[in-house]
């Protein structure tokens, strides 16, 4: 098949290096003609909302699928008239603003930290006295990696946090502080027919607001977590009529799941499940939105991926240590920016040591 | 780093895949306009002969590897002026004959079936009293997956053969008949700084010439032949001051080794490689030729790597089957052409029962 992405960064370059051993053909949409997907497919070079780039994209393709969830959606809903897209644009929608999104996984059964649309000043100060303090002030739309976020810890904190954020288009949203043990994820396919496939949970570290490290299977997480976990993912897939690779991240706080937030894509916490499960998922979303069975979400050992944030070290020091699969994403490094990831299989001490070393 | 590839089929398309997670940028050369490689790396449509072709494939880039044995030595020792070319041209001239690679091996220490050199009609008569019947006339160079061969059983085969063989440019070469209990292959990489690792014995199965399945590790074979091929590998890599993959097949008859061939490239007995070992051989050429360190080849569980010649099934069909990875070429089917492979991992009885049932 001739399969579209939206979007040519590092996820569109792994779900294209996943699509080719299939025998599909891969074409990228991207506004940066240094898109790190184009090394490995063809790339248009665009932006997301011009219909003439749109239409090169997906003209002679079999699918459309995107990297990121900002996706507009009436660009998707347009181009839905013309090919299958996948996941469903429905699901964009959902997870694009915050309030939906947890308004959404409420009503489908799973915990969130209680939160309030905040629509003016005073608004701020009503949901403050409500929720408590610590809370999250959010932008309700476009965060990530922990843009558009502030922590309120006391109430001289709320005029500089209105400050940096009050005028975010689509509005804030506030979230009551969650004092979590741990940090985890779901990842999960669901194909065409609707069989569902759920990776091991994964357990994560943030450091500033970006993913630093993700174990898989996470080793704090017990079996009734997993399970919860995919009870909610089997709910939220059938709800959306889901179609690919949903992530769900999650809080554990008082041995329960609180829902954070879901990203309708492959998700940098199921990184690892390339050289660590039976099928990545990279070649997951590619099978399910092909219309192809699933592959085994299992766990081949232990493994620990780690992010390569900002800069990277001389490569040829990361695959002197054992075990250790290196990813570069093509970009140029570049503060906060995600560059590459290492994953380790079955860790010796030393090995995690050695990268730790290299990567702090 | 950009790599130049001569040769855009399958082999330089898994090379590919594995050197872009490493952050390199792929070029191939190829007649063919189709070239599968074509998907995931630039390719220049040329022949490789064509200096203007040759010229445009390696400006820019850092290294220059193949992905076939037949490149032609003169060529590839022009371009190693320009910038490293590795594996060696020296290991190409060495293994584009038969002669030379059996003289070759033999002073290596290396046993091989006894053979005789055919410069005309009356030599191959006086190689049949030599060597006795059976034994297999071959072209001495250009032959693969058993094409440009005959086997003689009796006397009276021999004018059939000989008016089928006897004009090959590069002339002819008779082996005599190994009664072999099992054939298997060794891949091994060597990396700049002369650190070498050896993959486990793959255990492999022709039919018709052609490679049809590799168990690896395999299991029918010891520990002690393990040791006995990585003793030879380490020889005849040293000798050549070798960089990148190579293979050599065996024989295996009372209990011991008999080199039949090597390709100074990764291999179609090593594709198994990519799931089933930590290193897959497309990564560790990768590595070898850019000066990295190189990965632990060891096994991960066992697996079985079949290919798809001449058709493939339906892709679903495979996909159903647990733990099959499929590796199509990106290439059009015809009779006995390789298009693909399926590596099934830890596989079950019924797994390899279902791959039977679909490939046959």
């Amino acid at each position: 098949m001739r399969i579209a992405i939206l979007g040519g960064g590092q996820l569109a370059r792994m779900l294209a290096l996943a699509a080719i051993p299939l025998g599909h053909r891969v074409r990228v949409l991207d506004p940066s003609p240094d898109a790190g997907a184009g090394h490995c497919a063809e790339l248009i070079v665009g932006e997301y909302d011009d219909p003439a780039a749109l239409d090169r994209l997906v003209s002679g393709c079999d699918v459309l699928t995107y990297e990121f969830e900002n996706v507009p959606v009436a660009a998707a809903q347009r181009l839905a008239l013309r090919l299958p897209v996948s996941p469903p644009p429905a699901a964009l929608a959902v997870s694009q603003d915050r309030v939906t999104e947890k308004t959404f996984l409420q009503s489908h059964g799973c915990a969130t930290a209680p939160f309030a649309a905040i629509a003016d000043r005073a608004g701020l100060q009503r949901a403050v006295v409500e929720l408590g303090l610590p809370a999250v002030l959010k932008t309700r739309r476009l965060g990530y990696d922990g843009k558009g976020q502030a922590v309120l810890r006391q109430a001289t904190d709320l005029d500089a946090a209105w400050a940096a954020l009050g005028n975010a288009p689509g509005g804030l949203i506030l979230e009551g502080f969650v004092d979590f043990e741990r940090e985890c994820s779901l990842v999960a396919a669901r194909g065409r027919d609707g069989a569902v496939v759920c990776y091991p949970l994964a357990e994560n570290t943030h450091r500033g607001g970006i993913l630093s490290t993700s174990l898989l299977p996470g080793p704090g997480l017990s079996a009734a977590l997993q399970s919860e976990a995919e009870r909610v993912m089997g709910t939220i897939l059938a709800a959306l009529d889901y179609v690919g690779v949903l992530c769900i991240e999650f809080f554990v706080a008082d041995g329960r799941l609180i829902a954070n937030e879901m990203a309708p894509r492959v998700h940098n916490s199921g990184h690892g499940t390339i050289e660590g499960c039976v099928t990545s998922q990279f070649a997951n979303h590619i099978r399910a939105i092909t219309g192809a069975p699933l592959g085994s979400p299992a766990a081949r050992g232990a493994s620990v991926m780690r992010n390569l944030i900002g800069a990277w070290p001389d490569p040829a020091r990361i695959l002197a240590i054992p075990g250790a699969h290196l990813h570069l994403y093509g970009k140029q490094p570049r503060a906060g920016r995600k560059v590459g990831h290492v994953t380790l299989i079955d860790p010796d001490p030393a090995a995690l040591a050695a990268l730790d070393a290299l990567i702090g």
